[in-house]
Parts: structure tokens; sequence; C-alpha cells
């Protein structure tokens, strides 16, 4: 797995999302020299910053290292990009002539998934401001939910912070229970009524409705009607992603993202007792991608 | 209600929506002279296109009328909008240096009620792209819902439209059971698969999603049980609306808005039993409510 045919290589890691770009750089024995972090990575966002993300983050990582004076052509690059599992941003971004010594492209939930067990078999749940389940088993891959908001991602901070606001809307207009969340929703927002929610809300993308996921645990955990059947539906959703997962028999499963913290108790017990600690990041993974691939070139190239 | 100072009076009736402005130019005797469409007229999308589209509507229903020389400058016109129940877009319209001889701005709600009434006392339940609930009685006003897509809205085209979306992708990950909707959304959509379907929705509006609506009604009346679902959520949500309404006891309630045809069967029969059939559209309202206006002026004028 980690084997390269040059001991002097360094690597790079990278794992680019809507949000933000992370990159990593690892020497040879897998030590990590520097991270750096910069803008949005996911190129459905636009092409030309997704590569001006990936590069800023490189030369940040460097910096941190102490390696400014390493040419970004010396690095072997592992790429994990969100939005690449559609093949035709996969193509775009494969044909960039990008700065690196070699580099590698994969999707985002590959390199979260190697990451996370250090193994091309493994299953992750992830529960951000989006939600998907992935497993990688025998070089095959699967892929459940991830649809993207509002349509998918049940069970992710978006989705919560949706309900959240749906369900204080209705309670606002007398149509269903008063909820603890609506006075805490309305102050958040510095609004008085729901004629002024709706104005600030207008519009507003899945990161904002992220942000007020944790209105809804707080609410559950004081035992509030409404909100405990949000966290009920959402954490059954991603059991049944989990349980999807699990039937392919994974060697290891892991919950990942930033609502992992607040979601994973609410979840079945069962599904609970069987989520590993994830081993390392998603910037990492990407690092073991690329040595993966390397490994691959040099093994094809003896073959010849 | 009819009456006005001058027996000579044009009227314009406008009633300006998030896709399309409608004029309807009238005589004093509530004749129908001839009728304009032009682009978005709702505030909240931009005042310079809402104006825009108000005058260009205007001039459209004169030169229908046959009336082209007739200057805009001797129309009264009532006004209705969507969004001027934010008192900033209010505010914004009612300073608008209008062509007009007098403008009287109302919310698209109320020229609606008036429009279906005939009268100051009643209510509309309004299901098109959004939903919403309205009435007005003795001058009070109740709005409910209407707090847009995809917060709210529920019961609408635009809801239906993403429940279908939402279930039929749980569905192609073998979540929940299939629905006789997959097949008919794939090809609509010309897709192949679930991540065909997620490129094609990206980012899409209330409006496209309302086009999905059908699909639901489609498959529900061949007794497909996820659209039966999702047809008993959105019908009881309209009959709450509907009921919370009928507790101010008002003269008529009528049901609005595009999705009508297909909705209203599927309502509570106590509910269906109630609806009035709409004495005219929301444009005839916008005139009957700037002869409202010109008649209270005149009274005052008396008066003092």
């Amino acid at each position: 797995m980690f084997t390269s045919s040059d001991n002097k290589e360094l690597f790079l890691g990278i794992d680019g999302g809507g949000s933000k770009c992370k990159a990593i750089v690892m020497n040879e024995n897998n030590e990590i020299l520097g991270t750096g972090i910069s803008g949005p990575g996911n190129p459905l966002l636009g092409f030309e910053q997704a590569t001006n993300s990936i590069t800023e983050a490189a030369k940040l990582a460097l910096k941190n290292a102490g390696l400014e004076a390493v040419a970004l052509n010396t690095l072997n690059a592992g790429v994990g990009l969100a939005g690449v599992n559609l093949p035709a941003l996969f193509d775009q971004m494969q044909a960039w002539q990008h700065p690196f010594k070699e580099m590698f492209l994969a999707h985002d939930l590959l390199i979260a998934c190697l990451g996370a067990h250090h193994s091309s078999n493994g299953a992750v749940v992830i529960t951000g401001t989006g939600s998907c389940g992935f497993s990688c088993i025998d070089e095959q891959e699967l892929l459940i939910g991830g649809h993207g908001f509002p349509q998918g991602d049940k069970g992710s901070g978006a989705w919560f912070g949706l309900q959240a606001t749906k369900q204080v809307l209705l309670s606002l207009d007398g149509l269903i229970a008063p909820s603890l969340m609506n006075n805490v929703l309305l102050e958040k927002l510095s609004c008085a009524d729901a004629m002024g929610v709706v104005a600030v809300i207008a519009d507003k993308k899945a990161t904002f409705y992220a942000q007020l996921a944790n209105l809804v645990f707080d609410a559950a955990e004081q035992g509030d009607a409404i909100a405990l059947a949000i966290v009920d539906e959402g954490a059954e959703y991603i059991n049944n992603l989990a349980r999807t997962l699990l039937i392919k028999k994974p060697s290891r499963i892991s919950m990942l993202g930033g609502l992992t913290p607040r979601l994973k108790s609410w979840l079945d017990p069962v599904i609970q007792a069987q989520l590993a600690e994830p081993l390392s990041s998603p910037e990492v993974g990407a690092v073991i991608f690329a040595k993966q691939k390397l490994a691959g070139q040099s093994e094809q190239q003896q073959t010849a």
C-alpha cells in the first residue's frame, strides 16, 4: 500500500469540497510535513475556482512544511474532489494542465474511505452539510444518497436545518403545536415573526441551513416532541444508509462529517456498536490513493 | 363597490407574480376591454424588472383593447403584486414614480380574494407553483403559509414535484419500495439513473419542480402507494389551511391556482363541498381594489 519506487518522493493529498479545499504534504514514510486550506474545490462550482483552490492549498501546505522552495512539479498529487463522480466533471478535471509531477484524481468519497480505513476495503457514512453512504470492496464502489440539497441529503446538517425551519414556520402559523425551536430560531435569525424568517431565508443554500442543525439537537435533548420527530427521521435514514452498506460486509465502517458528534448517539445502538473511529483524514486518504496508483504504474512497468 | 366619481374613467388591473405579470383594462361598467401579459412582476426579483413588466403589460392590454392612443396617465391602476406583503418591498413599490393617473398597491392575495368573491369578505386557498391561505374579513387579513420554496409552500406544485423527486431518488437507491414514478421521472428528465437526475436537478427552482407535480397525481390515480402518501400529505396540509380559514367564517371560500384541477378532488369532501367557484380573476380583483380606493377618496373629499 505505502510503497513507491523512489524513496525521496514528496506526496500531496487534496480533499476539495464545496466550501473549502484541504491539502497535506507527506513524505515517503507517511509523515505529515505540512497542511493548507483554501477556498471551494468542487469543480461543480466552477473549474477555475476549483483548480485555483487546489494550487493555492498545495502552496500553503508546502509553506506550512517549510518547503516553499519545493516546486509543485516535483509532487505526486492525490486529488479527491466532490463532484467528480459526475463523468463530465471527472473528464474536465482530468484534462486540467495541472502543475504537479503526476495527478491522480478520485472522488472525495473514495479518499475519505481510504483515509478512514487505510485500506481499499471499507465503508463510510458521511453527515456534514450533506449526507451519503459509500463503500469500496474489491474495487466495487457503492454510493447511496448524496443527491444534494434540498432534493436529497436526508439526515445531513442542511436537512436538519431545513426541517427545523419548516416546522417552526408551520408552528408559527398555528398549524402544528408550539416547539422549543420557535423562539430559538427567531432569535438566531433576529426575526420577530414568520414573515421575517421568510425574508431572511429566501434562496438560502445548504450551508446556511446546516448552521441551524444544532438547534434541532438542542431541542430534542430537552424533550421537544417536534425536534425529536425530526431527529428520529434523520437518524433512521442514516441507519438505513449504514445497514445497506453493511450488507456487503466491509472490513470496517466509520461515520464522518461535522454532524457526527451530534447525530451518532441517536443512531440505532446496533449500528453505533459497529462504527470504527476513522484512522486518518480524507487528505491522507488522497496520498494513500496516489501511492496506490504509483505502485500500480511501477508494477505495470516491471511487467512490461 | 363599483362606483367611481367619473363615468368615463378607464381602469387598469395588474396581477404581478414571480413568472408573469397580467394586465386587464376595464371600463366604468366593469366590461373587460383588453388584456396583456408580460414578464415577472414580483419586486422581490428586482424593482426594475417588476416596474418594466407592469408598464409593458399595461401597454399590451391597451393595444389589445384597440386603445393604443390612450395615455397611461389617464388610467386608474389597481396593482396587486406578489412580495409586497414584505413592508420594505411595499414601500419601495409605493415610492415608484409610476406612469398612471393613480396607483393603488395591494398584495396579490388581496386582489385574488377580491376577484374571486367580488367582496371584501372572503377567503382563498391558493395552490399553484406555491401555496398559501388568505382571508379578508372586516378588513382583517389573515395569511397562512406562503413561506416559499423549499422551506414552505407545502401542497404546492413545487412541493409535489420535489417530493416526487426525493422519493424516486430514495427508491432508485433501494432504500424504499419501487414506485410507478421512477421510470416516468427518469424519462421526463431524459436520465438513465439517480446520478443523471442529480445532475439535471442541481440548483433548480420552484418553477422547475412544479412541472413535475402531475407525475405524482398520475401515479396516485393508478394506486401507487408512494404517490398516494405524497398526495395525502399535501392534501391534508391544504385541508388544514382551509379549516383554519373557515374558523373565521368568511362569506365565501374558493380554491385558486394551477394545481386546483388535480388537487381539489383529493381534499376532504367536507372542505370540497364548501369551495365556491371564483367569480373573476385577480386582475379584475385589482380593478375592484382601485375602485374601492377611489370611492374611499371621493367620500373623504365629500366629508371634508
